[in-house]
């Protein structure tokens, strides 16, 4: 397979066809996998914000003074509020916010970026990413699948890596459950996580999030026959470490 | 750059010469990046076993038990013996084993698969992935990196994707710190664990786990001109996660 950056893509503003800006500066081919950075997304998304757009609850001040009293950095409470409102679920609330998103996706400030748009102090995700990608993939031109992706970091390992928070045209995992080994013995595990392998193969040549060239394409990589799923979020039942940090609290 | 699987490979036994096998199949270039999956390294490395090897402690017994308790699965003591050995700290006892291995990797039971070899139960990760995979690197022919990957499941997120266990011939995270976006904003992500990710790409076109082709190539592709680490994994320290879950206890 091969997999490439698209240049030359301009500062993205609110109500930009991405599609068109893509296809504008590269052909995309049937079968392609076109990932874009979400920031990009966003930003024709109008999902730029202002700190002063996000007053602070009570709970958003306490949640700022415990991490200011616990850290060395200052917390902003209208920060603090943005990624509740962003958030159905904090998974810990110090020594930094761990948020759960409306749509699944578990990262850092529920994935709040300081904005890099002038005048703007934030960049929120996109709404609903999935959604996301399949208007993109709809205004292709041809029958491309489309990633919307971003950077996280993860328990157990250092670094960032790139992970799909939204995808359209192909499933997010393959399943190769029953399926055999050249031994003939059934595979262990099971289910493989394709978007996120995609996304992270994309980060390698886009840049620290896209930064440098936000879209990346991957070309003649097969799925293959096999079952999908699009389950790529687990849900609190399955999530053992959830679990953990929901009866755990941080004491510095 | 360009990713593909180096077909052909046959069964590899111990003291095999994985280099060879690999050169003897396709050509490697100076700069590509060599990706072998741990089961192939194991196999070289004699790490094959027999759970009769793993004599269980009083220990492994009560994890055993209440493995069996907790879940519908039949857990035999001399698999938590071998899980025990192979590891120095367990993130969780039930209701399934997640160890971190001697080498630093956290994964369930040790990364220790059932085996494939006919004749032996298990499979043993590599003792020091780094190791074996600067011992192939030196067998190449050309300056090539090599990697050395598993696949492993996560929090938050279903399904497995392709990681570095080991790595010789360049950093395991390229750092960003210091650099700005192309709008001369200080990017905020700051590592990114490249051996990771481009284990992640190597596993979209080897089939799972390996399993299909155990080796894969990632050509022209660059590094840049970055700082590095080899700090792939967390310290107990950084690990919120780890210290949530050392705090907890699965119910059930």
């Amino acid at each position: 397979m091969e997999v490439f950056a698209v240049p030359g893509l301009p500062e993205v503003r609110p109500g930009d066809d991405v599609a068109t800006l893509i296809e504008d500066r590269t052909d995309i081919r049937d079968d392609d996998i076109v990932l874009v950075a979400s920031t990009i997304v966003s930003k024709a998304e109008d999902r730029a914000a202002d700190l002063s757009a996000f007053p602070p609850s009570e709970r958003a001040e306490a949640i700022a003074e415990r991490i200011s009293d616990l850290t060395d950095e200052e917390k902003d409470p209208r920060f603090a509020q943005a990624v509740l409102e962003e958030s159905d679920e904090l998974l810990l609330e110090s020594p930094f916010l761990l948020a759960k998103t409306r749509f699944g996706h578990v990262g850092v400030n529920a994935g709040i970026d300081r904005s890099n748009v002038p005048g703007n102090d934030l960049l929120l995700l996109p709404k609903a990413p999935t959604e996301s990608a399949e208007r993109i993939r709809e205004n292709l031109s041809v029958d491309a699948s489309v990633v919307v992706t971003d950077t996280s970091g993860r328990p157990f390992r250092n670094g960032q890596r790139g992970v799909a928070i939204g995808w359209a045209g192909m499933p997010a995992s393959r399943d190769w459950r029953g399926e055999v080994d050249r031994d003939g013995h059934e595979l262990e595990a099971t289910v493989e996580s394709v978007v996120d392998e995609l996304s992270a193969a994309a980060n390698l040549v886009t840049g620290e999030g896209g930064g440098g060239t936000p879209v990346a394409v991957v070309r003649d990589w097969e799925f293959g026959d096999h079952g999908g799923s699009d389950e790529l979020f687990r849900d609190h039942e399955s999530d053992l470490v959830r679990q953990a940090l929901a009866a755990w609290e941080y004491e510095g």
